[in-house]
């Protein structure tokens, strides 16, 4: 469920600008996907330029990504807090309510998010609409997907377990588990069913972001627009 | 953080008592621990003597100790549903609500016991209390684990990562996560609790099982105390 969409150059203008964002001394989280990597890659060449910060990854590949760019890393356990988190996401909503889990690293994503003292989501002109409407990406325990596929199916959604490429079977995320892709059609209220996704048994964390994004950069064709929580 | 109290006969009387609950043609969770042995090894006996069941395991001791026992296992996926679940608990109040996780299995147990029509409680004697007060385990990802902390600080509780024996540094749960064993001191709403504990990103599972037992056995020197959900 990898979103598509949006240029290069949108997304290089959304990750840039939110990377000037980031101040001397910062702990920075760095996000996972096309329009993040932007953002590592400025604060990369920031480093190079003196800018002292560390760098907590969301995943896998920004780990490797930020080491490549040359910023110090730390583990989330190892910083006091964040001062900083840096995202992209797979939808954004006129109340700056995010889904996200195209990239099925939104487990350690929401972790940093959450940790931050300021959450920046950066976009290009394919993620923002009125109301939230993609599939939300529900981690889950191995063991529970096909029970909870039964508890969202009683929601009123569907749940399609993600298969990828590069292996057989089902795409298995970094913290070893399964994803369920659950659509529940026009979500109007974002709030409401975060609220009876979490404490469903054998899930791990959805991909519905409630109240934790800030500000959303929107990287346009000749520039940036700002969308700030009210 | 495993429970202590209770003799081999009082937890033997609770889980036999227990294992007469299951029908021809059920399909039955396996709970994990010393009390919910005995219900498997009584089911075991009932599959020698002609009784058709599978068995769903909650952890990877209670799949080892089912199949010395010669029930039929499945795994959750595999089975339309299940018709009843036996597990033990740390602590169970008044009004039937649980705390479990003293063996770390409890994210898995959960799942099981949700998805059972009926889950039964097994326990001795020092597993009853008028208000649960035990710490509660909290099986979190391991980048997460100081996330949390803080989290469970913020809401008056206080986290120690639990250690175990046989490994250097933390308990990994067969999930392979981290438990945090969360203090909150006397719980006097379960329900509450369990409501801003799930949320929190990281949080896996927590060992609050909130209005799913149905019915707890309580094995005493002489037989076996019952009590039902209202």
């Amino acid at each position: 469920m990898k979103t598509t969409g949006g240029t290069d150059d949108q997304k290089r203008r959304a990750g840039e600008r939110a990377a000037e964002l980031v101040g001397d001394g910062d702990v920075v989280g760095l996000g996972t996907g096309s329009t993040a990597a932007y953002a590592i890659r400025e604060i990369g060449r920031r480093v190079d330029a003196g800018l002292d910060v560390r760098g907590v990854p969301t995943s896998f590949d920004s780990r490797a990504l930020a080491r490549e760019a040359g910023i110090p890393l730390r583990s989330l356990a190892d910083v006091d807090g964040v001062d900083l988190a840096i995202d992209g996401a797979d939808q954004v909503d006129d109340d700056l309510q995010v889904i996200k889990g195209g990239g099925a690293a939104h487990a350690r994503e929401k972790v940093i998010a959450a940790a931050a003292a300021k959450f920046v989501v950066v976009a290009d002109p394919s993620k923002p609409v009125t109301t939230l409407q993609r599939p939300v990406p529900v981690e889950v325990l191995p063991d529970a997907y096909a029970a909870v596929e039964r508890d969202v199916d009683e929601l009123g959604g569907t749940a399609t377990l993600r298969r990828g490429e590069g292996k057989d079977g089902p795409v298995v995320t970094d913290n070893g588990n399964l994803v369920l892709d659950c659509d529940f059609g026009p979500i109007d209220d974002p709030e409401a069913l975060a609220r009876v996704l979490s404490p469903i048994p054998g899930v791990v964390e959805h991909g519905l972001f409630v109240d934790l994004a800030e500000t959303v950069y929107v990287g346009t064709d000749d520039g940036v627009t700002v969308r700030r929580r009210d």
